[in-house]
């Protein structure tokens, strides 16, 4: 069994992240492919799922798995705690499962870091008007919440070539195929095929 | 325009590695895929076309060419000579045109220490027994040729590991479908999407 992937996947808001993530994870017949479902201390939202959206926990769980180094970043937003668990990724890696971490430039360096084998794809958007017409179009946000999150993606998009890969999500299905690739091509990297194939390489070399 | 990508591709005699460079150049439509053509100082030999199997020279061009430091990498064959072009290689990388370069593992560890960017990939086959029935099945060996080719592919295969992808033959298509995947992956690095696209991202961060 060949060890999965851990991909850091960022974009700004309106770059088509989420849906080609969800795309990607339809098509999914081996089912070795998950998303990372984070841990979080605030409450859940109307039509969240536990395990599915987020791990809800308590706010002394989440300490408690804080001492127990058990998150591989944490951060607090607005008194809440968010956590992307170590333990529960490096136990779908060593099963062969890719894992896709939905994360900003700040987190992704700190995965980085501590899981330096992870490869790191930015989607962009083709322009800034296309993504404003995004953002605008999906209906959920004011005009003032869009003109925040233009600014939010200038910054997130600054920070692309901290990036292995980089998608531009101009045609939704050229994207998708884009991603694909990336995700094959990987599963090619030597290593991969030997902890895959090393009976057959062994013969081969008998 | 993007810089080209220079791809390395060596495999035991039978794995299906000409097949596999044949048809990806058949499905070219940008025809920005070209396989390296040697030098040779040998005698072309019936059906080959100078500039397409080989670019036939004389001892003397061959020797001046090396004073001109013209070659990636050369090598004396019995009494023939047979070479690399750097130029020509580095002028359809600039062209953004991708290059295959089909050589033996020690062509390609001089290939990689002059063309640190090169990436490179091993073709296997699935077992010794299926190389010696391609082997046989093509009809233009002797027994003695054969068994010579399976001891050169053990030494050849030995050396899978020290490339960056590895696709095992054994389904024509799934191979087919395995090296795409690398270029188009190889395509999406941050590096080579910023040469492509550096216009629309200076605009997005603009």
């Amino acid at each position: 069994m060949s060890q999965g992937t851990l991909y850091i996947v960022s974009a700004p808001s309106g770059a088509g992240k989420s849906s080609l993530i969800s795309a990607l994870l339809k098509d999914n017949p081996r089912y070795d492919m998950k998303v990372s479902v984070s841990h979080t201390t605030r409450a859940s939202r109307p039509g969240e799922e536990n395990g599915v959206h987020y791990h809800f926990v308590s706010v002394d769980d989440f300490k408690a798995l804080i001492e127990q180094e058990a998150f591989l970043e944490y951060a607090e937003v607005f008194g809440n705690f968010y956590g992307t668990s170590r333990l529960w990724i490096e136990e779908m890696l060593s099963k062969g499962v890719d894992i896709f971490l939905d994360i900003d430039w700040q987190g992704a360096q700190q995965i980085r870091e501590k899981m330096p084998n992870a490869k790191s794809i930015f989607i962009l958007p083709p322009s800034r008007e296309e993504l404003e017409r995004r953002l605008n179009a999906r209906g959920q946000d004011s005009d003032e919440v869009i003109a925040k999150r233009m600014e939010e993606a200038r910054s997130e998009i600054s920070h692309y070539n901290e990036y292995d890969y980089v998608i531009v999500n101009d045609d939704f299905d050229v994207a998708l195929m884009d991603i694909k690739a990336i995700l094959r091509a990987e599963r090619m990297k030597q290593d991969k095929q030997y902890s895959r194939h090393h009976d057959m390489i062994d013969r081969l070399l008998d």
